[in-house]
């Protein structure tokens, strides 16, 4: 077969890009207005649909307007039951500021991130099964895929685990081991997002845990090939482009909203 | 990035846990009324959608009032259509004393755990594929994360199997082996986990299977991290404190009635 | 704790059975009162729920009244879509002699099974997921869980693969290879149960999947353990009581009931 | 037991095949009359369902009827949200032609493969995640099973991955490295698999992830056995036969229709 012409002649592929950012960000326009914590109360939802949820555990945080102010879900409820409205402010002390309910107490490291990153404006943390058994066997993350690659050399690794993470210490442990990064794979405990917007802190959120099962999947059936580091620097950039990223926090919203309706934005 | 001050004070973590466990007893109030029968159905029916069904086997049974009694499903249900209707009472030799059907005759080593531990009031037994995978390879269940810590150094491990557990023999071997824990991993056969309240039983029932299936997944990936032993140790004791505990049961519950709907309590 | 007797006196096991069964006979009553194609379309369903499916293939037959003949459902349907009416009445050269359409032709060797076994009334084949991916490395079914005992001695191993089961060989290959067994793990292939009624049949084919679910995952993660063989054998009968195993198809037939309607039966 | 005759005499496979290809070609016959763009809008929803979906990355594409000319969904949708008029005809530097909205970048190589290979309609490209985890072990697809015969022999493997797909380069690459075979797994990447019809290419990238979970399984519990030869060429050729894959493919489409309505075909 192969009988079409070989010598189609290549174009940059620079000039590719350029126009393929361009005509993105032209036409993955959004239609939706949403609040903060409508997009949290989203989020919520996407994750629980994808089996984040292990009992009460997992906070989803967004920085507050006011400084050392921060949203948070109000403690006791499931991943899977979040509405907007499910959401109170608190202070840098977990105290409450506005809504009813408690925080959950292990939110306090979500404090020290937003107090060490000022770029960082929300803070998805969950405790997925694959992130987790990928938690207890003492290895870093491995990003080894083009839809994984946000992950490439983005994803710190915190070998040690205090216990439950309610005091200053966790909270000073997490921060620094985060650094600079984006994302964090927290031994014997789970994956920690934090990202300059809600949207972004979501889609890494969501695709850590396919992150996980991937690497799981493939350690357990061979050995595991690095991504050529110029490839992965360029994938990480791509993946991470706001339009199609938005786009893809859009489209997991409306599978939310089509499944679960809008009372998820109350 | 990281330019936020890094000088933040640390309190004392217990002065933390102190308010945090004051702050769950006065938060997280229940507001159902469940009835021991109905909390078995919901507990019947949260294994259930978790994946503990097999066949007709897996028993959930409480002590009742009169000595040497106990609350048990008729047998030849699924987990998936039990009632709180369908609970029968027998007596310490299964022998029916109210309600109609029969016990499962396998039911017999709960009546040995209930003479064995007067601080248990239930016991939930079940043969969920990932526990029933582990249980295959002779090895004791691993807690190596946060979320399972509640099965640290307090899950036994049974690795003799004698048969179908339809006599004393079984009923002395494993009330025996479980002595003064909560769990047991009983080789070739299941998990069974013994409450001082249903609640308690349920939630460690639930989360066996979870930490079966993230052990297997990261035996087969690599080799398990054990957790430091005070962290393990102050982690059991977090997840197993009553109000959050009993969140997390009624979070459950409320997945159940809101999927099956009310009739599961009549 | 442990603060109950320890010297309750241990009755006689075989006594204990004798009126488990006993029990199980007069109290697992039926109440349905099904058709040949009716079960068959039950089976065909409660497979198809657990995940057996694989495009048109896995058939699901019944010896006929009429020495030589048997009942098949027509080609072309996924198992989750057949109905009582779907199956025809083919001849021993799987020519059509009630119904419309046509029988698989991989079907033939199922005529070689009832030929040489006059104890087998039906026959169900299906490549589900798990027992496929064991199949593929050359090691017959491990019958290591009380669950699976149904298999412990009595799942045979072909490990010859002769390609697309459409001829004589195949059927004379595969029922040679079966022997008096009701089980056949077939390598790159599936499996096969052949029971004395369907629901014999039914359930083994049921549980063959889940039995190499789990052999996979306890292979994956460490090395399986084999049961002790009287204790095996034991409940290997036990599984295979007449009584607790209808009542298993009555519970997977009511699951299909339920969720799919009474047009199943129609 | 055994007791049947076993003297039964073997007529000729080849007879057998013939017969068995001719009824398939007069019964399996198709119903529906579907658009070009209504089959690809099944095709999406199909590989939706079975779970190829990662983010919204994934493109079906066919040949337009003027040469050059390709039909491809609108960047922006999951698989699972997918219309027919989401279908947007575009030129051979992915100018769009008919329809609003702009195809997805990454889609470029979709047109070298039509240019190479005459015989191409249709090409299906997702990255699910077993796939995906299978192509970060730098190992090729294995066909093991009879399901996945259709693979034997006839997927290539291209080991090296050039990052996001965005230019002529990869065009170049994946189609020489896929020269004349129908398939291709794609190291970090995904699956791909080119058709002589929609029906073909949808059969092909729908076993494709059943294939690669089979294999990642089957790897992690032991090593695979390969299919004999003879045997395997004998079920790729019968697994690529019209009829029962016109037949397969209309099944998935049925299974689309009754779960998701006839608004897919809008």
């Amino acid at each position: 077969m192969n009988n079409g012409e070989k010598t189609h002649k290549h174009k940059p592929k620079s000039d590719f890009e350029a126009l393929a950012t361009q005509d993105m960000n032209e036409n993955l326009t959004r239609t939706a207005q949403w609040t903060v914590t409508q997009k949290l109360a989203l989020t919520a939802r996407m994750l629980a649909a994808e089996g984040h949820g292990s009992a009460l555990a997992g906070q989803i945080t967004a920085r507050g307007e006011t400084p050392g102010t921060m949203w948070t879900a109000k403690f006791g409820l499931g991943l899977d039951e979040i509405h907007a409205s499910d959401f109170i402010l608190v202070n840098d002390d977990l105290a409450v500021l506005e809504g009813n309910g408690m925080p959950n107490p292990s939110n306090r490291f979500h404090l020290w991130i937003y107090r060490a990153r000022a770029d960082v404006t929300c803070v998805v943390h969950t405790h997925p099964p694959y992130v987790s058994a990928l938690s207890m066997i003492g290895v870093p993350l491995i990003a080894s895929h083009m839809d994984t690659a946000m992950f490439f050399e983005d994803c710190a690794w915190l070998s040690e685990w205090p216990g439950p993470p309610i005091g200053d210490e966790e909270g000073d442990l997490i921060s620094s081991a985060l650094g600079d990064k984006r994302s964090i794979l927290l031994a014997h405990h789970g994956q920690l997002s934090a990202g300059e917007t809600i949207e972004q802190a979501a889609v890494l959120a969501f695709h850590f845990e396919r992150a996980a099962k991937m690497q799981l999947l493939a350690m357990a059936a061979g050995e595991i090939t690095p991504l050529p580091p110029a490839a992965g620097h360029h994938a990480h950039d791509y993946r991470l482009k706001q339009a199609p990223l938005n786009a893809t926090f859009d489209y997991y919203a409306r599978q939310v909203l089509a499944r679960e309706g809008d009372s998820v934005l109350a």
